[in-house]
Formats: C-alpha cells, sequence, structure tokens
C-alpha cells in the first residue's frame, strides 16, 4: 500500500469526478462544461479526464437515484454477479470500477488519482477528505492546497477511525490507486453558487498543478498539519417510532460552529417540545458535517471528530529516469455511451 | 370577492398547512409537532386544523413525487374527472380542496383562512405572499405581523401581476376563502434550522393572535406599508440545448441582495466561460426569490419585483352580535385518513 500511496512513478491518468451526488451542483457543473471545453484540465504530463460519476440522479437532481453511489464501492458490489434487479447505482458502481479501476486487481490498470467533487449544506469551507494520515501522496496534496488558498480556510479530514481493523472504503475514490474528496459548503442541494463553484475550480486547477510538479521531479519537504481525525458519529434526538424529535441547536448551527470545540455538557439539540439536549461525550470534540441535508436519513447529525497536529514525512522526487517531460496519453475527456445524461 | 376579503363575519376554521413542498421542512415538522400536540394553535374563538399537504413527498423528502402541488389548484385540475393515471399531487389537490374548500362553490362550507408554510434557499428573511393588494384582511395580517417581529426584516410580496386581467390563482391558499404563504429563508431544502423553525412558529401563533382580536371586535387602522410587487421572472443563461449555462452572479448572491435594487446594466450572471451577463432591464427592480432551487426548473433564477408604497383601508370592527365569545366548533386538529405520512 505504501508505494501506491507514495508513489514512485510519475503519474499518467487522473479522473476528477463531479456529481457522485446528483444534487451537489458545483461538480455536476464543472465536469459538464469541463467534457465540453477540457482545455483547463490539461497539464503536460499526464492526462485528465473528467467523469459525470452519477448521470441519472444528475438529471433528477437528486442525490441518488436508488441507493448512495459513493458507499457502493465495496469489493462485495463490485465483484458479484449482475442481475436485472440491481440498484441503479450498483450498476453504475461497476461501470465506474471498469472506467477508473478495477478496485480490486491491484494492477497497473487503475488511474493513478481521483479526485471527487462534493458539496455540504453544513458551513465547512473547504475540506478535504482523506482516508488516512498514511496516505503521504494525498497529505502532500492537501498541504500544497491549503498553502495556495491561505485566505479561505481549508481543513484536511480523515474519514477512516482509528481502529485495528479499518473497514473497507466504499467510496468512489477507492476505485483508483489513490484518490481523494473535496467537499466545499455550504451550499443547498440543487443551488450553484458562484463563490463555491470558483473556489472548487481553482482548487482542481491547484491540484493538477501539484501532480504536475510531482511528475517534473520537484521533492516536497517533511511538514507538522492539522487534521481532524473522525471519532464517529451523533444522531438527532428521535421519538420512539424513530422521527425526528428534535433541531441542531442554535448555538451548534452558529456560522462558525463547525470545526469549533464542542465541551461535555454543552447543548446540541433542541427538542421541538422545547427542552435541550447536551452533549454527554467524556472529552471535547470537534463537531463537522453539522445539519449535512443527506444525512438525516443515515441517522447522522453530526461528525465528532478530534483535533491532531501530525507530521508527515517528505515525498521525495522521482529519479530522474522517471520523470516525464511529454504526455504519454491523450490529454482530454472519454466519453463512454454511459456518461451521458 | 370584497365581501371575502374584508370579511363581516368572524373567522371560525382555520387551517395551517405545510409540507405542500415536501423537502421544505420548517412546515413538515411543525404541523408533524402539531398532529401530536395541538395546544398551541388554539384560540378561543376559533378551530385551527393542522394539515400535512403533501404526505407522500414529506415521506420523501422531495418537493412533489409527479408535480408541483402549489400550481395545481386551478378550478380545471380540481373538477375533472379523477383517472387512474392522474399525477399524484393532482389527486391530492382534489382531497385538500375537498378538506379545506371546495374552491369552486363559493359557498360557506370553505375553511376562512389557510396559512400555507414554505422556506425559501433564497436569502429573502421573512416573507409573506398575498395574492394582490385588494386583499384588505391579509394585508392587515401582514402588518400585524410585520410591528410584531420588528427585529427580523419581514417584506409583504404581491404575487399577482398587474394586468387587467389577472390570472387565476393555482396555489394551496385559494381553495379557502381566504389565504396567505409565509416563505422563510434562507434554509436549504432537506434541512431544519433552529432559528428558522422558530421563526415560523412564532409566525404561526402571532398570525393566529391577530384572528382572534378581529373575532373579539378589535378594529383595525388605516396604514402605509411597502410591498413589492411581481413584475416576472428571469432565467439563467442557457446554452442551444437549454442548460444551464450560468450562474447567479456573485454580486446578485450577496447576503443582502435579495429585495435591494438592481440597476440596469448591472451584472446578473457569471457563465461558465467567465463572461458576465448584465441587467437589460430599462428600470430598476428588486430581484427576489435569488437563486431558488425549485425554481431551476421553472427556468427562473430570480423574480424581477417593483417596490409600492400602498394606503391599506381600515379594517372595521365586526358589529357585536357577529362577535365570538366562545368556541363554535372543537378545537384540534382534523385526522382524515390521507394525511398520513
Amino acid at each position: 500500500m505504501c508505494s501506491v500511496l507514495m508513489p514512485r512513478a510519475p503519474l499518467r491518468r487522473v479522473a476528477v469526478t463531479g456529481g457522485t451526488h446528483g444534487n451537489e451542483l458545483s461538480g455536476v457543473y464543472l465536469v459538464r462544461h469541463w467534457l465540453q471545453d477540457p482545455s483547463e484540465l490539461q497539464r503536460p504530463s499526464f492526462s485528465t479526464t473528467p467523469v459525470l460519476a452519477n448521470p441519472a440522479a444528475a438529471a433528477a437532481c437528486r442525490r441518488y437515484v436508488d441507493c448512495d453511489l459513493n458507499r457502493a464501492f465495496t469489493c462485495t458490489l463490485l465483484l458479484s454477479r449482475a442481475t436485472p434487479d440491481d440498484p441503479y447505482e450498483v450498476t453504475r458502481a461497476r461501470e465506474l470500477d471498469q472506467l477508473l479501476g478495477p478496485k480490486a486487481s491491484g494492477s497497473d490498470q487503475a488511474f493513478d488519482f481521483v479526485l471527487d467533487l462534493h458539496n455540504t449544506t453544513a458551513n465547512m469551507g473547504t475540506c478535504l477528505i482523506v482516508n488516512g494520515s498514511h496516505n503521504i501522496f494525498a497529505m502532500h496534496l492537501s498541504h500544497h492546497l491549503k498553502l495556495q488558498f491561505p485566505e479561505v480556510p481549508c481543513r484536511v479530514f480523515l474519514h477512516q477511525p482509528l481502529q485495528s481493523a479499518a473497514p473497507e472504503s466504499n467510496t468512489l475514490d477507492s476505485v483508483a490507486k489513490n484518490g481523494m474528496t473535496v467537499e466545499l459548503g455550504p451550499q443547498p442541494q440543487g443551488v450553484l453558487r458562484a463563490d463555491v463553484f470558483s473556489r472548487m475550480r481553482a482548487l482542481v486547477a491547484s491540484a493538477l498543478d501539484f501532480m504536475e510538479l510531482f511528475n517534473q521531479g520537484t521533492a516536497f519537504p517533511a511538514f507538522e498539519m492539522e487534521v481532524y481525525r473522525n471519532l464517529g458519529s451523533e444522531d438527532f434526538p428521535r421519538t420512539e417510532d424513530g422521527d425526528l424529535a428534535g433541531i441542531v441547536h442554535p448555538q451548534l448551527q452558529a456560522s462558525v460552529a463547525d470545526y469549533e470545540p464542542l465541551q461535555p455538557g454543552a447543548p446540541i439539540f433542541q427538542k421541538f417540545s422545547g427542552e435541550d439536549v447536551r452533549y454527554e461525550g467524556h472529552a471535547t470534540v470537534y463537531p463537522i458535517f453539522i445539519n449535512e441535508a443527506a444525512y438525516y436519513e443515515k441517522h447522522v447529525a453530526f461528525l465528532r471528530t478530534e483535533k491532531l497536529v501530525i507530521s508527515v514525512p517528505p515525498l521525495p522526487a522521482l529519479p530522474p529516469p522517471l520523470r516525464v517531460s511529454n504526455p504519454s496519453g491523450t490529454t482530454g475527456p472519454v466519453f463512454p455511451s454511459e456518461q451521458g445524461s
């Protein structure tokens, strides 16, 4: 795994995926634009492929048609025999696995990197989601993006909980050799905001610039970085029937609340009956994804995280023979038949 | 019409409807709460019925299942013969017409007032939507609400364009003798925000208080009020295929842009290609519903309005014999079988 996550060869093929959730419109419209005019994705040493990940959901402006695509990339689902009754997103996950993977092979066939573009209704600014701090390449990419956009808070979230047996990743970026998710908010589902759109466009450009620097033989020194690591989720208060019985507390919903410390005993929910619900944990946590629309059905009012400062080792320069001065593949979009929406 | 819109008899039956659009959650959860505990809706002189208007859409957390319920209350649709192929919302509109109307009868059978609760993704604060300034009762109710909540900007929008033959109203509140729509934002679809929820709850309480004052014989003097009157809508820039070609301009999207003057020549859209699109009208207008998620499919980026100051005549006290000192009907919710979601 280390050889993959700290690559010793140039990146040849990169995918930028949008519309994995069809109502997160920044990625949907950026990808649609790039499919018409891919010029801003082109870099000298590698090809970049824009992919509309869930065209049916994007056409309907819904998160998904049958089930959440970004939870469908497990080896079990990808390798199981296709049937006519499969949910649309399971079929689409297999198509994307064919296009960008395959995840299970461990071969050279998979794309080198997938950058997956998302929006959240939470007030999370720019959040870069990396599977874990062992992903040295993604950590350096995140550090580069933080330095490129000092005026906008840009946080790194490690989504794999710290445990001995980490669960298999089920997200789109897991089908390629490496990947990262970009999560920008706040933006309502079904809405395009110009500021969020421009920020995502600039982040993608800067990420591709970083990959070009790496391919050209740049070495990146060690650094220390603040990160937020997943500790689990907190559900809304519920009735006996499982319906919502309350709402995120105004103090937690306040405009700067994501990433801010939440102390034990602080109010986190307001019940419809008027009563406050307080945080019963024993330690300070840092909530994120506060009041994300898509997480109501997942019984997640917010994620609890811990804030850490981690030391990231250097990313050494590629050995000279491996550097790339000319593109090895075609630069431009691929238009497989299943991508139209 | 004047006798209806300036009532000369006490209000007996009032409905508060939420979830007409199933992903506008303040109304959905207020109505669900009131169906369990209607005590805060009770007033001495009239009954108030909470109604979940579109239970199937609310269960799916979508605006609608087949078509927009809040455009389905035309006499043509309500009176046409039911068929098994009717869209869900057309069937539901007929059920609501039976429950709260009927719209077409002009008889005493209809509810006296429907208050319909909505949310918008636009930054519109509190917006009270009245069909026109001839609706003296709704204008006095709006004035009362503005005075009750001086700390929150509260605007009145007259949605019927000024023209000789006004189109038939197709919204839910048109099935009753009188009605008004409350539109609160900004709130993403599928999200409950505590501040918006509390504001809507307080507005409903204050509206019911006004009706109680009227029933008890209070006279309301004439006043002048600022209102915004509908002049029509502006679509996004589009490609030849009808797809979006741009986005609301950051200047128009700015946090205080709804209700602010838009001058001819000011930028209103930013194309994906980078080019600005400027407003080509000849007069200053006041845009509202800027970047409402549900209006993308209606080809509406915002509504143009004109700002007027209008004089509203007094609302005289009911003659003493007509006043009500005891409730005439039962106070509490009605639970028709079709309301469960």
